[in-house]
């Protein structure tokens, strides 16, 4: 379909690494949070797989760019492309100049001489990519996932069992302590206030907030963390940390008076 | 300490990025497995949090060099160095040379002029960083994370609640099915199995193989899963694969049989 210098050549993503792929299988990936805001993100494919992948650097912040020839366009693809401002599309196939200035590659075509060659492209490029099924020329995988507001949760069988990953996921969410979400956000937001409150970065000062906040996570739950306003925060400032003090959420009453 | 041409710009990690970490925390990570196996990782700093830095990356299987004076190595850290052959240690401060070749950099030094710089430079030369304790600087975080054999879990609030992630790993803990890491393994050689004995990729073989997967993960609990051996494998292949028939752990003997 798309001409290439270096067709056949596979480099980076070919013989060698395939040959790998068994005893990569018994080592640990490295899980982590990327940061994809404002990054701009080239989706190769435009099918069902691609569609999920769109989602998912949406979300993160990404500017997406998909290529793909309109036929091939699922009908949630085409409601990613419709319904953001963040996408640009462009009617057509591959071509290297879509590499251009791009922080992230994901295919997800069926041709995998294609994938490879996009692949091998992008390694010598420095752009991480992600070839769907193919998890030879892959930077990384992504994996059964998680989320509830800041709270994201990502589970991988490092490709070994897709379906338990799901079972777990599903084992997971169950467990989750109730508004943990929320919970997250409030606790965020009150270190926010400390920082204003007591600045400063390193030193005996950061120590003491990230004491002080260790201290108010181990006390008080989940539920009761989720009830925090900002006239509750205030006084747990005014009250708790100027006199080196952790309130508990009775005396702060988070348990009884706000049922929100 | 290292004299660079570029002090005191930190492009690409200054003033424009730092005011955008407000509103970066309203938005989702994208959260990935990244595969270092045999790629080369280099980590500036030997203190505490590079000595965790350490051993995430040796665990996926990365070459590591680290880079920080000798004064300044954490007992954990000379452990490490003393312990893997897959460790480079030079006993000096970094050097812009030491990013030549490099995929990946994590630094963990006290100094903040220092890493920032380090982080334009990679930037700059396409290489992921991350810089402790300074997330506007980072193209990733790390999270609270937990491993059972292939099964590994990455639980992050996206820099808002470190000690709720904390907490929160610990509940998904205990609500991990009992013999997940050993029934993930076990799906895994029984789906290599299935494909030496039905190969080829895409098309229907590829569907049926997918289906019969599920069906199987589905019927079975994981702790009866994990009891799967090569001889009840080979039963599940030739009993049940070749039949069209998901055998039941009962029809195999897998609850009762084999204590193991």
């Amino acid at each position: 379909m798309v001409p290439s210098p270096i067709d056949h050549q596979h480099w980076g993503c070919g013989t060698a690494i395939m040959a790998d792929i068994s005893t990569r299988q018994s080592d640990a990936s490295l899980l982590i949070a990327w940061q994809l805001k404002g990054r701009r993100v080239l989706v190769v494919g435009g099918g069902d797989v691609a569609s999920g992948r769109i989602n998912h650097v949406l979300v993160a912040g990404a500017k997406v760019t998909v290529v793909s020839p309109s036929e091939g366009l699922h009908p949630l693809t085409k409601k990613h492309i419709d319904a953001s401002d963040r996408i640009t599309y462009y009617d057509r196939v591959f071509d290297p100049k879509d590499l251009d200035g791009v922080d992230m590659v994901l295919t997800a075509i069926d041709d995998v001489d294609i994938s490879r060659d996009i692949a091998a492209k992008c390694r010598a490029l420095h752009i991480p990519v992600n070839v769907a099924d193919d998890p030879p020329c892959c930077d990384f995988y992504f994996g059964s996932q998680i989320r509830q507001g800041p709270l994201q949760i990502l589970v991988s069988t490092n490709g070994q069992g897709p379906k338990l990953a799901n079972i777990i996921r599903r084992k997971i969410e169950e467990s989750i302590p109730k508004g943990a979400g929320e919970a997250i956000e409030k606790v965020g937001l009150l270190r926010e206030k400390l920082k204003e409150r007591a600045p400063g970065v390193g030193g005996d000062v950061s120590k003491r907030r990230m004491k002080w906040m260790i201290e108010l996570c181990t006390a008080w739950e989940m539920d009761e963390l989720a009830l925090l306003n900002d006239e509750k925060m205030e006084r747990m400032l005014v009250e708790g940390w100027d006199k080196n003090l952790v309130l508990s959420p009775e005396e702060l009453g988070a348990r009884s008076n706000d049922p929100a």
